[in-house]
């Protein structure tokens, strides 16, 4: 199957029916956190990191239930991002997949904690990989990765944007730890949920940087263009709140050819693989192709 | 040793000194992010929970180097704990040890960051015990237990409290949650780091489950009675926001022999243990007889 939206919808339905047996349900107390922790975790989603997990996992010759802990390990991670991502003390956004964001639908206490619980599920379920997965999942989500690129972001808010080195190093970092990092790390714990050789792993993490950073300058083209029928989300804020983007700093149609950069980059990784790593190079066409 | 605050003492440096391996320099970027971690981490504070990971893993035997990793990853949870605790949409404190809180001292968003980085290295130092000590981490950490403890407490303020069976349990899942856990997990990382055998295992488990409850009937006590000084933090909080406390539930004598009888329970843990008990006791008086 090289096909990306099957890939995607299977890995849907693999990831749910993991979370089924990971997530405490609604009736058990504290209700109101459960039912917070469910309503971010079921709100759909592309479910593109379980995707990568599992398509990585397959590529190194794994088996799919070997990789359910880690389906479970970096959704949990990713929505926890969002939850808190979506703060009024930090980006300030109402609406999230189409539908209110988790301290609109419950209240900021409740989302804060929402957050931090699924940290620590996340967690949870990467420790049924081993301590090697905690590590990878810890540097990538830590605050060398996923949390330092939010605070770069933050700091960099109503900066006056001109293209100077300072400009594209301080963009740099937010790519790559906003979003490449756990991007990278699902293909890791993909790749060690299937016990791959180093040189499997190291593949398979490369290719995961590349299609990492071309999905996030995939989202600075997508914020600056699309509408908020289309995106699910309010599209414009990145200008409105001054952001340093891909899009910012190079102008739109720079960005368009760096995603086409990365998107050959991830595609000289996954023709090593050969027939394997076919539906890796349909994920990675997906992710700089996708209108949402 | 059975001098509860020499082995506090210790505990501090060797913890502070395990820091310093862990955490990121001030002058790594995002700069803000950890100075606000670093600011919280080295804020002081009775290492309670680090004495008790020392304690433990010496009364099974391991050594104090064993130990060094586990140090570090109860003291990043529990500084994280308090970081998102002390939000303005959590209990909205200013104080905390003598010392505007993390969100006062830098901002909302910063404080947020800090709190899920270092939730973050708190498994990324546990996974160097292996998984068994982040799962141990994360089921204390979670939703189950501190996450959903705090939930628990938000959810009760306001509460009219008559001491009715749903008072005495929603107490009781407070006090095992917010607290309980995570001081039980610290016994239980000791003791891993140690290798314990299971039954010094549960042992250590168990005697770290009556401290743990002690040390939330004393801290209630201690907000109904003790002046801001002395505290470091504001009294008379738990009152003014109508929250449930032992003391709001069984009025403030019944508190300070409930903290009596959870100290003789943990004192016949400690018997078991002979010699290697006594500092363990020393511990345990401590966190009853506290002052603040």
């Amino acid at each position: 199957m090289s096909d990306a939206p099957a890939l995607l919808a299977e890995a849907a339905r693999l990831a749910e029916a993991a979370f089924a047996h990971w997530l405490p349900p609604e009736s058990e107390a504290p209700a109101r956190l459960h039912r917070a922790m469910r309503y971010s975790m079921l709100a759909g989603g592309k479910r593109l990191r379980p995707a990568l997990v599992l398509a990585c996992c397959r590529a190194a010759g794994g088996s799919d239930a070997a990789c359910a802990p880690a389906l479970v390990a970096v959704e949990c991670f990713h929505t926890y991002t969002l939850i808190h991502d979506d703060l009024p003390a930090m980006d300030d956004d109402d609406l999230r997949r189409g539908r209110p964001t988790c301290h609109k639908a419950f209240d900021e206490a409740t989302a804060i904690l929402a957050g931090d619980a699924l940290q620590a599920l996340a967690f949870e379920a990467a420790a049924a990989l081993g301590a090697e997965a905690v590590r990878v999942l810890a540097r990538a989500g830590g605050s060398r990765g996923v949390v330092g690129g939010q605070q770069d972001d933050l700091d960099a808010e109503g900066r006056t944007v001109d293209g100077s080195a300072e400009d594209r190093a301080l963009l740099e970092r937010i790519h790559r730890g906003k979003t490449a990092a756990l991007i990278t790390a699902s293909c890791e714990l993909g790749a060690i949920a299937a016990g791959a050789t180093a040189s499997q792993r190291a593949l398979l993490a490369a290719y995961g940087e590349s299609i990492g950073l071309a999905f996030q300058v995939a989202d600075d083209v997508l914020d600056a263009t699309a509408s908020a029928a289309v995106l699910g989300k309010t599209p414009g804020k990145d200008a409105a709140q001054g952001k340093l983007t891909y899009v910012s700093v190079y102008g739109l149609e720079a960005a368009r050819c760096e995603a086409r950069a990365l998107l050959d980059r991830a595609l000289m990784s996954t023709a090593q693989l050969g027939a394997r790593g076919e539906v890796l190079a349909a994920l990675a066409r997906f992710v700089v192709e996708r209108d949402r």
